[in-house]
Protein backbone atom coordinates (compact mmCIF):
# COMPACT_ATOMS: atom_id res chain seq x y z
CA UNK A 1 0.00 0.00 0.00
CA UNK A 2 1.57 3.75 -0.79
CA UNK A 3 2.17 5.36 2.09
CA UNK A 4 2.17 9.35 2.53
CA UNK A 5 3.40 11.94 5.17
CA UNK A 6 0.51 14.04 6.26
CA UNK A 7 0.03 17.28 8.57
CA UNK A 8 -2.45 16.85 12.13
CA UNK A 9 -4.03 19.10 10.88
CA UNK A 10 -5.34 17.29 7.65
CA UNK A 11 -7.42 14.79 9.93
CA UNK A 12 -11.34 15.85 10.62
CA UNK A 13 -13.28 13.28 11.81
CA UNK A 14 -13.28 10.36 10.30
CA UNK A 15 -11.85 12.01 6.92
CA UNK A 16 -8.56 12.99 5.95
CA UNK A 17 -7.89 15.55 3.09
CA UNK A 18 -4.69 15.12 1.38
CA UNK A 19 -3.32 18.21 -0.28
CA UNK A 20 -0.28 19.65 -1.63
CA UNK A 21 2.69 17.66 -3.65
CA UNK A 22 0.89 14.47 -2.74
CA UNK A 23 -2.18 15.16 -4.91
CA UNK A 24 -0.62 15.14 -8.51
CA UNK A 25 1.25 12.13 -7.24
CA UNK A 26 -1.47 10.37 -6.15
CA UNK A 27 -3.67 11.20 -8.84
CA UNK A 28 -1.17 11.62 -11.62
CA UNK A 29 1.75 9.48 -10.96
CA UNK A 30 0.45 6.19 -9.19
CA UNK A 31 -2.92 7.14 -11.16
CA UNK A 32 -4.93 5.66 -7.83
CA UNK A 33 -8.93 5.65 -7.99
CA UNK A 34 -11.54 6.16 -5.55
CA UNK A 35 -11.96 3.46 -3.27
CA UNK A 36 -8.41 2.64 -3.47
CA UNK A 37 -6.76 2.20 0.02
CA UNK A 38 -3.58 4.52 1.15
CA UNK A 39 -1.88 4.75 4.14
CA UNK A 40 -1.58 8.10 6.33
CA UNK A 41 1.27 9.16 8.73
CA UNK A 42 0.96 12.18 10.64
CA UNK A 43 4.18 13.74 11.22
CA UNK A 44 4.82 14.80 14.63
CA UNK A 45 2.62 11.66 16.30
CA UNK A 46 3.99 9.02 13.68
CA UNK A 47 0.35 7.76 13.82
CA UNK A 48 -0.97 6.07 10.93
CA UNK A 49 -4.43 6.00 9.27
CA UNK A 50 -5.30 3.28 7.07
CA UNK A 51 -8.12 5.25 4.63
CA UNK A 52 -9.60 4.56 1.34
CA UNK A 53 -10.40 7.30 -0.88
CA UNK A 54 -13.66 8.81 -1.34
CA UNK A 55 -12.65 11.81 -3.99
CA UNK A 56 -10.28 13.04 -5.96
CA UNK A 57 -10.20 16.84 -6.49
CA UNK A 58 -7.64 19.11 -8.65
CA UNK A 59 -5.84 19.96 -5.49
CA UNK A 60 -6.81 17.50 -2.79
CA UNK A 61 -7.64 13.84 -2.16
CA UNK A 62 -10.70 12.98 0.21
CA UNK A 63 -9.71 9.65 2.60
CA UNK A 64 -11.98 7.72 5.08
CA UNK A 65 -10.20 6.40 7.77
CA UNK A 66 -10.67 2.55 8.11
CA UNK A 67 -8.08 1.76 10.95
CA UNK A 68 -5.43 3.91 12.75
CA UNK A 69 -2.35 2.48 14.36
CA UNK A 70 0.44 3.48 16.62
CA UNK A 71 2.46 0.77 15.70
CA UNK A 72 6.15 2.60 15.71
CA UNK A 73 9.11 1.58 13.14
CA UNK A 74 11.40 4.09 14.86
CA UNK A 75 14.70 3.27 16.25
CA UNK A 76 15.02 4.07 20.16
CA UNK A 77 17.95 5.77 19.63
CA UNK A 78 17.77 8.93 17.70
CA UNK A 79 20.90 8.66 15.25
CA UNK A 80 22.38 11.66 13.54
CA UNK A 81 24.60 11.02 10.82
CA UNK A 82 26.98 14.11 10.22
CA UNK A 83 28.61 13.14 6.82
CA UNK A 84 31.71 14.22 5.40
CA UNK A 85 30.71 15.73 2.68
CA UNK A 86 31.31 13.43 -0.20
CA UNK A 87 30.44 13.66 -4.04
CA UNK A 88 26.76 14.47 -4.81
CA UNK A 89 25.91 11.33 -6.31
CA UNK A 90 27.06 9.78 -3.01
CA UNK A 91 25.41 12.39 -0.71
CA UNK A 92 21.96 11.17 -2.32
CA UNK A 93 22.83 7.55 -1.54
CA UNK A 94 23.71 7.99 1.94
CA UNK A 95 20.57 10.19 2.48
CA UNK A 96 18.30 7.60 1.02
CA UNK A 97 19.97 4.79 2.47
CA UNK A 98 20.55 6.78 6.41
CA UNK A 99 16.51 7.43 6.33
CA UNK A 100 15.85 3.64 5.12
CA UNK A 101 18.12 2.16 8.03
CA UNK A 102 16.61 4.29 10.83
CA UNK A 103 18.27 7.97 11.08
CA UNK A 104 16.71 10.74 12.49
CA UNK A 105 18.72 13.69 10.88
CA UNK A 106 21.55 13.42 8.24
CA UNK A 107 23.95 16.79 8.55
CA UNK A 108 26.65 17.50 5.82
CA UNK A 109 30.08 18.17 7.05
CA UNK A 110 32.49 20.30 4.92
CA UNK A 111 35.86 18.74 5.90
CA UNK A 112 39.15 19.19 5.20
CA UNK A 113 39.28 16.41 2.21
CA UNK A 114 35.75 16.76 0.80
CA UNK A 115 36.26 17.34 -2.88
CA UNK A 116 33.25 18.51 -3.21
CA UNK A 117 32.33 22.45 -1.88
CA UNK A 118 28.90 23.48 -2.10
CA UNK A 119 28.33 27.07 -3.89
CA UNK A 120 26.65 29.13 -1.16
CA UNK A 121 24.17 30.79 -4.20
CA UNK A 122 23.19 27.01 -4.56
CA UNK A 123 23.09 25.63 -0.92
CA UNK A 124 19.09 26.09 -0.61
CA UNK A 125 18.18 24.13 -3.88
CA UNK A 126 20.90 21.70 -2.74
CA UNK A 127 18.63 21.26 0.23
CA UNK A 128 15.81 21.22 -1.08
CA UNK A 129 16.18 18.41 -3.35
CA UNK A 130 17.98 16.84 -0.10
CA UNK A 131 15.09 16.78 1.77
CA UNK A 132 12.52 15.34 -1.44
CA UNK A 133 14.79 12.55 -1.24
CA UNK A 134 15.09 12.38 2.43
CA UNK A 135 11.25 12.11 1.97
CA UNK A 136 10.69 10.00 -0.19
CA UNK A 137 13.21 7.01 1.41
CA UNK A 138 10.92 7.92 4.44
CA UNK A 139 7.61 6.77 2.51
CA UNK A 140 8.59 3.77 0.96
CA UNK A 141 10.26 2.62 4.10
CA UNK A 142 6.86 3.64 5.88
CA UNK A 143 9.10 5.66 8.66
CA UNK A 144 6.59 7.58 11.11
CA UNK A 145 8.67 10.70 10.74
CA UNK A 146 10.95 12.53 7.61
CA UNK A 147 14.25 12.38 9.03
CA UNK A 148 15.46 16.26 7.94
CA UNK A 149 19.16 16.83 5.98
CA UNK A 150 20.06 20.09 7.38
CA UNK A 151 22.41 22.93 5.69
CA UNK A 152 26.21 22.27 4.97
CA UNK A 153 27.94 22.83 8.06
CA UNK A 154 32.00 23.42 8.87
CA UNK A 155 33.94 20.67 10.93
CA UNK A 156 33.34 22.55 14.03
CA UNK A 157 30.08 24.27 13.86
CA UNK A 158 28.94 19.76 13.57
CA UNK A 159 31.14 19.52 16.66
CA UNK A 160 29.22 21.97 18.18
CA UNK A 161 25.98 20.72 17.20
CA UNK A 162 26.70 17.58 17.82
CA UNK A 163 26.90 18.34 21.58
CA UNK A 164 22.97 18.02 21.97
CA UNK A 165 23.29 13.84 21.23
CA UNK A 166 24.46 12.08 24.18
CA UNK A 167 26.80 10.42 22.79
CA UNK A 168 29.35 10.54 19.65
CA UNK A 169 30.49 7.76 17.81
CA UNK A 170 33.78 8.42 14.76
CA UNK A 171 34.56 5.15 12.69
CA UNK A 172 38.50 5.63 11.95
CA UNK A 173 40.86 3.28 10.06
CA UNK A 174 42.98 2.85 13.74
CA UNK A 175 43.98 -0.83 12.36
CA UNK A 176 47.30 0.23 11.49
CA UNK A 177 48.34 1.91 15.01
CA UNK A 178 50.17 -0.62 17.12
CA UNK A 179 47.21 -2.05 19.66
CA UNK A 180 50.00 -2.10 22.30
CA UNK A 181 50.39 2.10 21.65
CA UNK A 182 46.52 2.56 21.95
CA UNK A 183 45.74 0.94 25.47
CA UNK A 184 48.84 1.98 27.04
CA UNK A 185 50.67 -1.65 26.33
CA UNK A 186 48.77 -3.20 28.89
CA UNK A 187 49.33 -7.17 28.98
CA UNK A 188 45.99 -8.29 27.13
CA UNK A 189 44.88 -5.19 24.78
CA UNK A 190 41.57 -5.21 23.06
CA UNK A 191 41.11 -5.58 19.79
CA UNK A 192 40.20 -2.65 18.36
CA UNK A 193 36.68 -4.77 17.28
CA UNK A 194 36.10 -5.63 21.40
CA UNK A 195 36.91 -1.84 22.30
CA UNK A 196 34.27 -1.36 19.63
CA UNK A 197 31.76 -3.75 21.04
CA UNK A 198 32.61 -2.72 24.39
CA UNK A 199 31.77 0.79 23.70
CA UNK A 200 28.59 0.12 21.54
CA UNK A 201 27.43 -2.30 24.59
CA UNK A 202 27.96 0.48 27.40
CA UNK A 203 25.73 3.30 25.06
CA UNK A 204 23.08 0.21 24.59
CA UNK A 205 22.98 -0.77 28.72
CA UNK A 206 22.89 3.00 29.03
CA UNK A 207 19.68 3.34 26.81
CA UNK A 208 21.34 6.41 25.45
CA UNK A 209 18.71 7.93 23.20
CA UNK A 210 20.54 10.36 20.41
CA UNK A 211 23.76 9.56 19.26
CA UNK A 212 25.68 11.25 16.95
CA UNK A 213 27.96 9.77 13.86
CA UNK A 214 30.90 11.20 12.15
CA UNK A 215 31.86 9.72 9.16
CA UNK A 216 34.69 10.93 6.72
CA UNK A 217 34.63 11.76 3.32
CA UNK A 218 36.02 9.75 0.07
CA UNK A 219 39.78 11.00 1.25
CA UNK A 220 38.83 9.99 5.06
CA UNK A 221 39.48 12.32 8.14
CA UNK A 222 42.17 14.26 9.03
CA UNK A 223 43.56 13.91 11.57
CA UNK A 224 43.27 16.95 13.58
CA UNK A 225 39.80 16.09 13.05
CA UNK A 226 39.85 13.34 14.76
CA UNK A 227 41.74 14.86 17.06
CA UNK A 228 39.05 17.72 17.78
CA UNK A 229 36.19 15.18 17.66
CA UNK A 230 38.05 13.13 21.04
CA UNK A 231 38.46 16.40 23.05
CA UNK A 232 34.86 16.92 22.12
CA UNK A 233 34.14 13.64 23.61
CA UNK A 234 33.30 11.21 20.52
CA UNK A 235 34.45 7.53 20.75
CA UNK A 236 36.89 6.27 18.00
CA UNK A 237 35.46 3.36 16.83
CA UNK A 238 36.17 0.87 14.24
CA UNK A 239 34.10 -0.53 11.63
CA UNK A 240 35.82 -3.90 11.09
CA UNK A 241 38.92 -5.12 9.40
CA UNK A 242 38.12 -4.46 5.34
CA UNK A 243 38.42 -0.64 3.98
CA UNK A 244 34.66 0.68 3.79
CA UNK A 245 33.98 3.43 1.08
CA UNK A 246 32.45 6.76 2.77
CA UNK A 247 28.89 5.92 1.47
CA UNK A 248 28.63 2.50 2.94
CA UNK A 249 30.26 3.56 6.21
CA UNK A 250 26.97 4.90 7.76
CA UNK A 251 25.19 2.23 6.64
CA UNK A 252 27.11 -0.15 8.57
CA UNK A 253 27.43 2.02 11.40
CA UNK A 254 23.02 2.23 11.32
CA UNK A 255 23.06 -1.55 10.76
CA UNK A 256 25.12 -2.07 13.66
CA UNK A 257 22.59 0.52 15.94
CA UNK A 258 19.84 -1.49 14.44
CA UNK A 259 21.27 -4.43 16.62
CA UNK A 260 22.17 -3.45 19.20
CA UNK A 261 18.95 -0.67 20.17
CA UNK A 262 16.45 -2.09 18.29
CA UNK A 263 13.29 -3.83 20.53
CA UNK B 1 48.04 2.40 -2.13
CA UNK B 2 46.62 0.64 -5.29
CA UNK B 3 45.98 -3.07 -5.14
CA UNK B 4 46.53 -5.21 -7.34
CA UNK B 5 45.59 -9.39 -7.39
CA UNK B 6 48.13 -11.54 -8.16
CA UNK B 7 48.38 -15.65 -9.47
CA UNK B 8 51.19 -17.30 -6.74
CA UNK B 9 53.35 -18.36 -9.88
CA UNK B 10 53.54 -14.52 -10.31
CA UNK B 11 56.12 -14.37 -7.32
CA UNK B 12 59.73 -14.95 -7.97
CA UNK B 13 62.59 -14.50 -5.31
CA UNK B 14 62.01 -10.70 -4.20
CA UNK B 15 60.49 -10.11 -7.77
CA UNK B 16 56.72 -10.40 -8.74
CA UNK B 17 56.16 -10.29 -12.33
CA UNK B 18 52.48 -8.72 -13.07
CA UNK B 19 50.79 -9.52 -16.27
CA UNK B 20 46.92 -9.83 -18.00
CA UNK B 21 44.34 -6.40 -17.75
CA UNK B 22 46.20 -5.26 -14.85
CA UNK B 23 49.04 -3.95 -16.62
CA UNK B 24 47.04 -1.28 -19.11
CA UNK B 25 45.57 -0.64 -16.00
CA UNK B 26 48.53 -0.13 -13.96
CA UNK B 27 50.46 1.76 -16.99
CA UNK B 28 47.74 3.62 -18.80
CA UNK B 29 44.60 3.91 -16.56
CA UNK B 30 46.22 4.80 -13.20
CA UNK B 31 49.93 6.13 -15.31
CA UNK B 32 51.55 4.57 -12.60
CA UNK B 33 55.53 4.81 -12.88
CA UNK B 34 58.92 3.04 -11.94
CA UNK B 35 60.05 3.61 -8.56
CA UNK B 36 56.42 4.03 -7.39
CA UNK B 37 54.80 1.40 -5.11
CA UNK B 38 51.72 -0.71 -5.20
CA UNK B 39 50.65 -3.45 -2.96
CA UNK B 40 50.37 -6.84 -4.81
CA UNK B 41 48.01 -9.59 -3.23
CA UNK B 42 48.35 -12.96 -3.54
CA UNK B 43 45.25 -15.07 -4.02
CA UNK B 44 44.49 -18.04 -2.33
CA UNK B 45 47.10 -17.33 0.36
CA UNK B 46 45.88 -13.64 0.67
CA UNK B 47 49.59 -12.87 1.36
CA UNK B 48 50.03 -8.99 1.00
CA UNK B 49 53.12 -8.06 -1.00
CA UNK B 50 54.54 -4.07 -0.63
CA UNK B 51 56.45 -3.53 -3.94
CA UNK B 52 57.90 -0.80 -6.39
CA UNK B 53 57.78 -0.90 -9.68
CA UNK B 54 60.73 -1.63 -11.39
CA UNK B 55 60.06 -1.78 -15.34
CA UNK B 56 56.95 -1.64 -16.96
CA UNK B 57 56.56 -3.42 -20.29
CA UNK B 58 53.88 -3.40 -23.38
CA UNK B 59 52.70 -6.99 -21.12
CA UNK B 60 54.58 -6.89 -18.07
CA UNK B 61 55.32 -5.01 -15.28
CA UNK B 62 57.95 -5.99 -12.81
CA UNK B 63 58.17 -5.44 -9.37
CA UNK B 64 60.47 -5.18 -6.61
CA UNK B 65 59.29 -6.89 -3.13
CA UNK B 66 59.94 -4.04 -0.28
CA UNK B 67 57.46 -6.00 2.82
CA UNK B 68 55.45 -8.76 2.75
CA UNK B 69 52.42 -9.44 5.76
CA UNK B 70 50.11 -11.93 6.17
CA UNK B 71 47.17 -9.55 7.61
CA UNK B 72 43.72 -10.92 7.23
CA UNK B 73 40.76 -8.67 6.28
CA UNK B 74 38.65 -11.87 5.89
CA UNK B 75 35.69 -12.25 8.08
CA UNK B 76 36.59 -15.45 10.93
CA UNK B 77 33.29 -16.57 8.92
CA UNK B 78 32.53 -17.63 5.22
CA UNK B 79 29.39 -15.54 3.86
CA UNK B 80 27.36 -16.62 1.04
CA UNK B 81 24.84 -14.36 -0.45
CA UNK B 82 21.63 -15.71 -2.04
CA UNK B 83 20.02 -12.97 -3.75
CA UNK B 84 16.81 -13.18 -4.80
CA UNK B 85 17.13 -11.91 -8.90
CA UNK B 86 16.91 -7.90 -8.54
CA UNK B 87 17.16 -5.86 -11.54
CA UNK B 88 20.43 -5.42 -13.09
CA UNK B 89 21.64 -2.30 -11.63
CA UNK B 90 20.89 -3.11 -7.91
CA UNK B 91 22.30 -6.53 -8.51
CA UNK B 92 25.60 -4.81 -9.50
CA UNK B 93 25.53 -3.03 -6.41
CA UNK B 94 25.06 -6.04 -4.24
CA UNK B 95 28.17 -7.63 -5.71
CA UNK B 96 30.17 -4.18 -4.52
CA UNK B 97 28.49 -3.58 -1.02
CA UNK B 98 28.70 -7.43 -0.12
CA UNK B 99 32.30 -7.71 -1.52
CA UNK B 100 33.41 -4.37 0.33
CA UNK B 101 31.68 -5.91 3.56
CA UNK B 102 33.25 -9.07 3.35
CA UNK B 103 31.24 -11.84 2.03
CA UNK B 104 32.92 -14.61 -0.01
CA UNK B 105 30.48 -15.66 -2.27
CA UNK B 106 27.69 -14.18 -4.18
CA UNK B 107 24.77 -16.44 -5.95
CA UNK B 108 22.11 -14.74 -7.71
CA UNK B 109 18.81 -16.82 -7.48
CA UNK B 110 15.99 -16.71 -9.71
CA UNK B 111 12.98 -16.51 -7.21
CA UNK B 112 9.09 -16.71 -7.77
CA UNK B 113 9.29 -13.19 -7.60
CA UNK B 114 12.41 -11.66 -9.41
CA UNK B 115 11.10 -9.79 -12.07
CA UNK B 116 14.49 -10.35 -14.14
CA UNK B 117 15.15 -13.25 -15.45
CA UNK B 118 18.50 -13.77 -17.53
CA UNK B 119 18.37 -15.03 -21.01
CA UNK B 120 20.46 -17.99 -20.82
CA UNK B 121 22.36 -17.42 -24.10
CA UNK B 122 23.73 -14.25 -21.96
CA UNK B 123 24.58 -15.86 -18.90
CA UNK B 124 28.12 -16.43 -19.39
CA UNK B 125 28.58 -12.75 -20.35
CA UNK B 126 26.58 -11.62 -17.50
CA UNK B 127 28.55 -13.69 -14.89
CA UNK B 128 32.25 -12.50 -16.32
CA UNK B 129 30.44 -8.90 -15.92
CA UNK B 130 29.91 -10.10 -12.35
CA UNK B 131 33.11 -11.38 -11.62
CA UNK B 132 34.67 -8.22 -12.93
CA UNK B 133 32.77 -6.32 -10.77
CA UNK B 134 33.69 -8.42 -7.61
CA UNK B 135 37.49 -8.21 -8.55
CA UNK B 136 37.66 -4.09 -8.82
CA UNK B 137 35.69 -4.06 -5.61
CA UNK B 138 37.87 -6.68 -3.45
CA UNK B 139 41.04 -4.85 -5.20
CA UNK B 140 39.33 -1.32 -3.75
CA UNK B 141 38.46 -2.59 -0.18
CA UNK B 142 41.86 -4.55 -0.08
CA UNK B 143 40.38 -8.18 -0.03
CA UNK B 144 42.84 -10.92 0.58
CA UNK B 145 40.58 -12.89 -2.02
CA UNK B 146 38.36 -12.60 -4.46
CA UNK B 147 35.00 -13.45 -4.12
CA UNK B 148 32.97 -15.48 -6.94
CA UNK B 149 29.83 -14.33 -8.23
CA UNK B 150 28.09 -17.90 -9.43
CA UNK B 151 25.87 -18.82 -12.44
CA UNK B 152 21.99 -17.90 -11.51
CA UNK B 153 20.42 -20.64 -9.59
CA UNK B 154 16.90 -22.22 -9.18
CA UNK B 155 15.52 -21.92 -5.90
CA UNK B 156 15.55 -25.39 -5.27
CA UNK B 157 19.56 -25.59 -6.68
CA UNK B 158 20.32 -23.07 -3.50
CA UNK B 159 18.58 -24.94 -1.39
CA UNK B 160 20.97 -27.73 -2.03
CA UNK B 161 23.81 -25.58 -2.43
CA UNK B 162 23.00 -23.81 0.62
CA UNK B 163 23.23 -27.38 2.22
CA UNK B 164 27.23 -26.94 2.66
CA UNK B 165 27.14 -24.12 4.85
CA UNK B 166 26.96 -24.80 8.35
CA UNK B 167 23.98 -22.86 8.98
CA UNK B 168 21.33 -20.84 6.62
CA UNK B 169 19.74 -17.21 7.61
CA UNK B 170 16.17 -15.90 5.90
CA UNK B 171 15.59 -12.40 6.43
CA UNK B 172 11.50 -11.73 6.32
CA UNK B 173 9.13 -9.36 7.58
CA UNK B 174 7.75 -11.27 10.37
CA UNK B 175 5.98 -8.00 12.46
CA UNK B 176 3.11 -8.50 10.67
CA UNK B 177 2.20 -12.25 12.68
CA UNK B 178 1.15 -11.96 16.19
CA UNK B 179 4.01 -12.45 18.45
CA UNK B 180 1.83 -15.18 20.35
CA UNK B 181 1.48 -17.17 17.44
CA UNK B 182 4.71 -17.57 16.69
CA UNK B 183 6.27 -18.52 19.95
CA UNK B 184 3.14 -20.81 20.62
CA UNK B 185 1.30 -18.42 22.92
CA UNK B 186 4.29 -18.49 25.64
CA UNK B 187 3.69 -16.17 28.55
CA UNK B 188 7.06 -13.98 28.08
CA UNK B 189 7.15 -13.81 24.07
CA UNK B 190 10.29 -12.85 22.62
CA UNK B 191 10.14 -9.74 20.01
CA UNK B 192 11.38 -10.53 16.47
CA UNK B 193 14.42 -8.63 17.45
CA UNK B 194 15.34 -10.45 20.54
CA UNK B 195 14.60 -13.99 18.73
CA UNK B 196 17.09 -12.57 16.20
CA UNK B 197 19.93 -11.72 18.47
CA UNK B 198 19.35 -15.01 20.88
CA UNK B 199 19.99 -17.08 16.76
CA UNK B 200 23.05 -14.83 15.43
CA UNK B 201 24.85 -14.96 19.54
CA UNK B 202 24.16 -19.03 19.20
CA UNK B 203 25.69 -19.26 15.51
CA UNK B 204 28.96 -16.74 17.24
CA UNK B 205 28.94 -18.87 20.02
CA UNK B 206 29.08 -21.90 17.85
CA UNK B 207 31.86 -20.47 16.28
CA UNK B 208 30.35 -21.35 12.93
CA UNK B 209 32.55 -20.97 10.03
CA UNK B 210 30.02 -20.70 7.22
CA UNK B 211 26.91 -19.32 6.80
CA UNK B 212 24.21 -18.92 3.64
CA UNK B 213 22.07 -15.88 3.70
CA UNK B 214 18.90 -16.11 1.41
CA UNK B 215 17.60 -12.03 0.43
CA UNK B 216 14.14 -12.18 -1.20
CA UNK B 217 14.16 -9.98 -4.38
CA UNK B 218 12.06 -6.46 -5.09
CA UNK B 219 8.66 -8.26 -4.42
CA UNK B 220 10.11 -10.50 -1.61
CA UNK B 221 10.01 -14.09 -1.11
CA UNK B 222 6.70 -16.04 -1.75
CA UNK B 223 5.46 -17.77 1.37
CA UNK B 224 6.46 -21.27 -0.48
CA UNK B 225 10.02 -20.25 -0.90
CA UNK B 226 9.92 -19.33 3.03
CA UNK B 227 8.36 -22.47 4.03
CA UNK B 228 10.99 -24.43 1.83
CA UNK B 229 14.35 -23.00 3.47
CA UNK B 230 12.41 -23.55 6.70
CA UNK B 231 12.56 -27.22 5.72
CA UNK B 232 16.09 -27.30 4.75
CA UNK B 233 16.80 -25.74 8.04
CA UNK B 234 17.22 -22.30 7.51
CA UNK B 235 17.05 -19.66 10.59
CA UNK B 236 14.12 -16.96 10.02
CA UNK B 237 15.12 -13.58 11.55
CA UNK B 238 14.38 -10.23 11.16
CA UNK B 239 16.14 -6.84 9.79
CA UNK B 240 14.46 -4.78 12.40
CA UNK B 241 11.28 -2.55 12.03
CA UNK B 242 11.68 -0.64 8.92
CA UNK B 243 11.57 -2.31 5.94
CA UNK B 244 14.38 -2.60 4.04
CA UNK B 245 15.07 -2.59 -0.07
CA UNK B 246 16.72 -6.11 -1.51
CA UNK B 247 19.37 -4.52 -1.85
CA UNK B 248 19.97 -3.18 1.56
CA UNK B 249 18.90 -6.20 3.13
CA UNK B 250 22.68 -8.11 2.30
CA UNK B 251 24.24 -5.22 3.74
CA UNK B 252 22.77 -4.73 6.75
CA UNK B 253 22.80 -8.83 7.60
CA UNK B 254 27.07 -8.64 6.07
CA UNK B 255 27.36 -5.67 8.59
CA UNK B 256 25.72 -7.57 11.83
CA UNK B 257 27.66 -10.71 10.73
CA UNK B 258 30.62 -8.58 10.81
CA UNK B 259 29.61 -6.88 14.37
CA UNK B 260 29.55 -10.43 15.57
CA UNK B 261 32.25 -12.26 14.30
CA UNK B 262 35.17 -10.09 13.22
CA UNK B 263 37.78 -10.62 15.89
Amino acid sequence: MNQFFIDPSAVEGNRITVTGDNVNHIANVLRLRKGESVQLVEQLSGLTYYADIVSIEPDSVVCEIQDVQSESRELPVAVTIYQGMPKSDKFEFVIQKAVELGAVRIVPVNMKRSVVKIDPSKVDKKCARWNAIAESAASQSKRGVIPEVSVPMSFEDAIADAGKCEAILLPYELASAPVSEKDGGSSEPLSDMDRTRSILNELRSHEVKSLGVFIGPEGGFDITEVDRACEAGAHIITLGNRILRTETAPIAILSWITYLFEK
